[in-house]
């Protein structure tokens, strides 16, 4: 399994993914389900991944070649605007999964792949999109600036709860760290270090892109400091009718 | 959709559960999925449910007669060890989905339920159960004190973080809304009121049986201090290396 999520805010997009990928319980890797795509100073685009590992791989190499081909083939270098690179990138997902169907159905096994794309192109705005395995897409809403895929529930709660689209880049990124180590802890399947990156609007360039560790001393600090915030939370919650007052 | 839970602590037991109950998103209301069974001061046990609302009230109707019956028939007065209560109840679940299964099959609908059953015999220790639709069950363990059926990942990662046996049965109901309340919040097929019981060890009567309804005086006081203590807790995470101190 995995989590990725991606959120839209003012001033721009944050992606966040988990590395953890598992075929069987016997063979469980880290892989990196984080892409950027960059073209000059005109287009940025990061995919994110759920599903199929060899089809996502597949996808990738694709993307790229087209890319490099500089013109004449259909590539992240066309279109005005983003959905335009989403129906693109719809569309080469859907071959990749027609060209193997056959040979992965008659096996029991499904191509699938479940995606998150963001970025911006120059003269329009910065979009995210999640695109089906299907190749059709939606976009995240201003209600719910935000998009995951893969073992999306144990992490929603706290995006609910916090996340608006005035929210900082910094913030956002924050709780989308919140976010996995909830996910981690209650799935195994979903597992660091994770992959975090930050794309300021209008800036057609990352402002980070890291691996993150949960051994590293800035996930230690932030854990605790997340657990001791979630202990403090939970006992200031008011007594029931039935208790004596100053403790149960 | 439903959301149930049981936590076995070293002071007792505690169970909660939401109250929506749908047949497609037209028809949407407020059931009961908690339902005590008590025998004199001998025994008494907590039933929650999840699936098919019609397999669950002839269970409950059935388990009411058996018990009111006195003997000669299989009942929850049977058995000397929760386990074997447990055995009845997984029997009458089987024996109500076979009675339907076939009318149910022919028009597409399942008669499943999930079930979690709980409480003490005199001379056992208390217990929890989960019990699946085919019959058999599982006990909840020392490393993880508590049971979910339903809608249960959104509400799980606060049980992961906080909950022990060593927690007290205020703290694990308080801790039971915390989760309910992250549920509903993230998925609107669980809904208020949410019904609670404190089972205390030992008592053979339950020391709390209620209905909180989301608007009551004790309900916006406990979901406001729970918002203001996970934003403080927010506010407390480390900035990142990249940031400058004092703000982002």
């Amino acid at each position: 399994m995995t989590y990725c999520l991606a959120m839209k805010l003012e001033s721009g997009l944050v992606f966040a993914s988990d590395t953890r990928t598992n075929a069987g319980v016997d063979y469980v890797t880290a892989y990196g389900k984080m892409h950027v795509f960059q073209h000059g100073d005109e287009r940025l685009f990061v995919l994110l991944s759920a599903g199929n590992l060899a089809t996502t791989h597949e996808m990738v190499d694709i993307m790229r070649r087209d890319l490099a081909a500089g013109g004449g083939v259909a590539s992240l270098a066309d279109g005005r605007q983003p959905f335009e690179v989403a129906q693109y990138v719809g569309t080469v997902s859907t071959q990749v999964q027609q060209r193997h169907r056959q040979a992965l159905n008659s096996s029991g096994t499904s191509g699938e792949v479940t995606l998150i794309l963001g970025g911006q192109i120059r003269g329009s705005e910065p979009e995210i999109f999640l695109i089906y395995p299907q190749g059709n897409y939606i976009h995240a809403s201003r209600q719910t600036p935000y998009l995951q895929i893969g073992e999306s529930k144990y992490g929603k709660p706290m995006l609910d709860r916090v996340l608006s689209t005035a929210t900082s880049l910094n913030d956002g990124a924050r709780l989308a760290l919140v976010s996995l180590d909830a996910t981690m802890r209650s799935n195994l399947t979903v597992g660091p270090p994770f992959d975090l990156a930050i794309y300021p609007r209008d800036a057609f360039a990352l402002s980070c892109h890291q691996r993150i560790q949960v051994d590293s001393d800035f996930y230690q600090r932030f854990r605790n400091a997340w657990r001791e915030g979630l202990e403090d939370a939970f006992k200031r919650l008011p007594p029931f009718d039935w208790e004596p007052p100053g403790g149960t």
